[in-house]
């Protein structure tokens, strides 16, 4: 079968850069798709050479050459970007929420209510029905991921609005050496993976630490 | 310092039988509260002699006496019964949250909504300011608890509505053999320990595994 081509949409941001790096350097033609094309092309000539896309893109062109689109754009974006752009989406394409609607209340970092439920939800109200919708990546860390020489060494939760949709997503997260998919079911179960990425960040802060994630024992 | 009395408030059901034997394994003071204390007498009676604890007790007078009070009842009772109980409760308890409000809606596990953010703030709700909350032992599996001669080999996360709250917690966690103490805050970060919870549960079923448990890497 050949390798999908992949977008990571965000690729030069936070959670993106390190996505997008850990993909090629598993062998995937990954595509930086941004807002601004020749700024993430300037962006991406810094990394270290097996890190890099094949390619970056405006987020259109990103979208409809993509077999996989990862969006790694803040959550507060994410709506309005899909909005504008839902035309350009094969109907076969599977995209793969990475999104977390994370907030501070009275001081104190929590999730942000949505609507839909979980922000894999809100991303899947967004889509044409034909388009498949996956959570992962939600909880690995951005710092670690970004950092090419360090094992990641963790689990990574999928969810997915279907069998399918669960299954590429766990073949992507599986591509990425160091990570172990577990699949959890249906895509309202994103809520609780985004409640694991609020409690890794809670770690963080407490522990004082930079890279809390998370293995599950017993399988 | 005097080793807290600790009592375990359902110790003969699901997650409370094997927690009470967990702590008088670690060698704490442990009433077993029940509704009805002969029938729990009867019940410890069968246990293994090591994991049996130092009485068993209705739950008003379990409560009154106790240092600690650990809610391992379902969490469809514990509002209730916490409403006819509060005045048993001494100033200085700690009470201990070990309720996940887990309900199926249209034939897929979920978390109960919960008026008040989490069942550990629920239960907050519905004690005397003076008494202290505290959230924990909501994701070691039930089964395994139960089974004092396997290793537990997890992580426990503990969330609190003090600093001294979270301490009292973090040092009961830590008397289990085999768990690590992870504190992750303030009270209604129970809410995402609650999702862990669901977590493990549609990890057992769609691995067709009982155990499934989390450990924290980069701590």
């Amino acid at each position: 079968m050949p390798q999908p081509a992949v977008a990571v949409l965000g690729g030069t941001g936070h959670q993106g850069r390190g996505l997008a790096q850990r993909l090629a350097l598993a062998g995937l033609h990954v595509v930086v798709g941004s807002r601004d094309a020749a700024r993430a092309a300037a962006a991406v000539a810094e990394w270290p050479p097996q890190t890099r896309p094949s390619t970056t893109a405006a987020y259109a062109s990103a979208i409809a050459d993509a077999d996989i689109v990862v969006l790694a754009v803040p959550f507060e974006s994410v709506g309005s970007m899909l909005e504008q752009h839902r035309a350009f989406f094969k109907p076969e394409t599977l995209v793969v929420d990475v999104t977390v609607p994370l907030t501070v209340t009275g001081g104190v970092l929590t999730l942000a209510e949505v609507p839909e439920g979980s922000a894999a939800e809100h991303v899947r109200a967004r889509l044409p029905p034909p388009v498949r919708v996956a959570a992962a990546f939600k909880t690995v860390p951005a710092g670690l991921l970004g950092n090419g020489t360090r094992p990641l060494d963790c689990d990574e939760f999928v969810c997915g609005d279907s069998p399918e949709s669960r299954g590429r997503a766990v073949e992507l997260v599986r591509a990425v050496v160091g990570l172990r998919p577990i699949d959890v079911g249906p895509l309202p179960r994103a809520r609780a993976i985004e409640h694991l990425t609020l409690l890794a960040i809670a770690i963080n802060k407490r522990h004082k630490v930079s890279d809390a994630r998370f293995k599950v024992m017993g399988i």
